[in-house]
């Protein structure tokens, strides 16, 4: 424990991943890996002043083994002197509900509790427990999917969280190998759960951990994750210094001619484009839009792209009968301002943050949280498969299904205006409530005051 | 071959890899890989005006079976009415007196007998069968050496080669998977030799391509070459694109401050003065030294380098008793011009093609053929290791014992200048015979002429 403890507070300072004071929530499964993380931030919390909040996720996917994780957490945070925040998941039929994989629901409502619970106990980082290991086994998962070297660079030590701008995302251990964490846990007498689906052949993931890695290891290079590791860093600069000249043209009053920069980077302008769009970056995609200008790409259903002859991207809704198109884009860069869409004009105001309660609601008037909504908003109508949370409401539905129940006329849900938050999230849906995630809490820090009429 | 023959003229045509016109060196194992090539290019080699030669060398490494896979391409030849170039190589000798391995030496004689056989008919290209599964192979060798985005990128579709910097390396089968090769061959009815030693395990590659690439597209990804070689193709765009910016700074009148660089340009810097020297472009080296600027690492036994804080890089030979450093460089852009080094006075000029056997053999007067040597060669002492083949020998021998036989006493082979070619290779021992590999040929299209006094 002692070398993993040295090697963790140097890496934590060489990186700058945490200031001194920090408050920093602990993402913790009950699984060895989570646990070690959490007794070394403890271990080195005192001499750098951190403040520790423990988070458990119960992703309910594995019946009385879930719910014993849970205690086993809850335990120990506080046999640790530790808060312990968690929240209990409905995946499997979230998964169900909206179409996608259970990993896919399970991430994304893991990020999202782990965002909010950061947010509400006033911290800015969310420790997480990925290691080495965990990066080798990516590798080969991103190399099947054919990934560029953006993916196959693997997790960073430190990023942005995919549920909040805001908040980041750090790993302490992403150079500990497993067999140091367990070590350590062995050494300093670590208690820790076993997660039975980890043995699970089923899933792609085990499968490189517990039958492709080892082969690898056994017959053709000992040194595989060394080896791996450094690919995976010496791609991934090159991929990063690529998206620092991508940024740059984008970001450029004159920029040069798109079709003299070199494939890489028309690649990244472009997926960065997608990217800041929300839209799917995929290759073929990506590439369609590269080598021919003016000429639409299909994204889904709903949407398409083109690339003009300099290089822009130019996004349109595909109109289904009745559904409109056109939307605003809002930069909240000033301290307040003014925007019309659709008929609606709207003031907004950024405020530090207003005593609860003290406000009356008034009709034309709401308040968000600032930091939640973001800085690029989105002002447009309503699209097929738009999902909304009014404030109350514990999981997002469809607006079409809410429209209904507020027995809003038809011609007339067309003409309303939805607004969408940095993260991708509508936040407002013009006379109807503020969304469940965006409403002001003991945490907020600013408010986003936000006045609008027709 | 119909399916086969369009799609490799489309490559070739859009890649622009042969002009019309072009005389073409085939190199043909005898395997399916460079039969199917070879028969390719006679089949479009009428519509483009090619003139095929066939080149095929012998690893003598297989005994009677080597020898018949050579009588085998000769009469595959003569059958296509073609000429054909043969050699035999000592390779098992070579590898053991030089200390270098089998493949490493089979690979350098061949590249050598191939460059040699291109000038000599005339071509400037080389046209090699390496296919798409070659390409997956490499991706995992290089995996398990922790390569970095250039070497993870593979093959190009055409480079430069080794021996010969005037001469291409053509490989029109790039994208073209082995099984199309394999029903190519049999549509078109074409025979070929089986190299045995494809089937054994003892060789990397051949556990790569018979055990785990078979395993991968059963187990993990049915598309594993096409994942495969996206991801060889995107990583390498992006190495490219970060090269283009290091040789773009490394050629920069006022390049900006090297500290200011991203990561992967820094190491593209070194990595690119390295090669430049002929120096090994090892990880550990190249991060040494974009680390710690004027500190020194040595690269082998005898040459140490540094970098200095603008980026650029210091050579240094270790001083072993007796053995003198210091090197001058000379660039043979102009037509002719003079040199001095370790009391050597030099005048050179570069000619159009001299009539053989018309000059004289005169003291202190030498011809090379101009375009093997090169653009930049360099002036320095004799070092440890040098190896050189004068005229006339079959093979390079240590300076060492060069000097022995010439009785050359010891403190005079100290002094002695020996001039070094653009790839490498020693060219000139002063007082001694030209360099075997760089005496004037039929071929030869420019002379060296070489004035030397003290």
């Amino acid at each position: 424990m002692k070398n993993l403890l040295e090697h963790v507070e140097a890496a934590i300072r060489e990186r700058k991943l945490f200031r001194r004071g920090e408050r920093i929530l602990v993402a913790v499964s009950g699984g060895v890996d989570s646990m070690v993380l959490l007794r070394a931030l403890v271990a080195l919390a005192r001499g750098q002043d951190w403040k520790l909040t423990v988070a458990h996720f119960n992703h309910q996917l594995r019946g009385r083994a879930s719910d014993g994780d849970e205690l086993f957490v809850k335990r120990a945070a506080t046999a640790l002197g530790l808060r312990c925040l968690t929240e209990r998941g409905a995946v499997k039929s979230i998964a169900k509900e909206r179409g996608i994989s259970i990993e896919m629901a399970a991430r994304e409502l893991r990020h999202k509790f782990l965002a909010d619970a950061a947010r509400q106990t006033g911290s800015r980082m969310i420790a997480l427990a990925h290691h080495a290991d965990d990066q080798v086994e990516l590798f080969f998962l991103r190399l099947f999917r054919g990934a560029g070297g953006e993916g196959m660079a693997g997790m960073k030590w430190s990023n942005v969280s995919p549920a909040n701008s805001n908040i980041k995302l750090v790993r302490p251990l992403l150079d500990v190998s497993k067999i140091e964490i367990e070590q350590a846990a062995r050494e300093a007498k670590i208690k820790f759960r076993t997660d039975a689906s980890n043995a699970c052949r089923d899933i792609l993931r085990n499968r490189i951990r517990h039958d492709l890695l080892p082969q690898l290891r056994r017959g053709f290079q000992p040194a595989l994750d060394k080896a791996v590791l450094r690919v995976m860093d010496l791609v991934g600069e090159e991929s990063e210094a690529v998206a620092a000249l991508a940024r740059q043209w984008l970001r450029a009053r004159k920029p040069g001619a798109f079709a003299r920069l070199s494939v890489a980077v028309q690649r990244r302008v472009i997926q960065l484009q997608l990217r800041e769009g929300k839209l799917p970056e995929e290759f073929d995609g990506v590439e369609f839009l590269r080598c021919f200008p003016n000429r639409e790409f299909n994204l889904d259903v709903a949407r398409s792209v083109a690339r003009d002859a300099a290089g822009r991207l130019h996004f349109r809704w595909l109109t289904k009968a009745g559904f409109k198109s056109g939307l605003k884009k809002i930069w909240l860069r000033a301290e307040s301002g003014a925007a019309e869409f659709g008929g609606v004009k709207l003031n907004w105001r950024i405020t530090k943050r207003v005593a609860r309660g003290k406000i009356a609601r008034q009709p034309g008037r709401e308040l968000f949280e600032a930091d939640r909504v973001g800085r690029k908003i989105t002002l447009r109508h309503w699209q097929p498969g738009d999902r909304f949370q009014p404030i109350g409401m514990t999981r997002a539905v469809k607006l079409q299904d809410l429209f209904v129940n507020l027995k809003i006329p038809k011609a007339r849900r067309h003409e309303l205006v939805v607004a969408v938050a940095e993260g991708g999230e509508i936040f407002w849906v013009e006379g109807t409530r503020i969304g469940e995630a965006f409403k002001l809490t003991g945490a907020t820090r600013r408010a986003l005051i936000w006045r609008w009429w027709r």
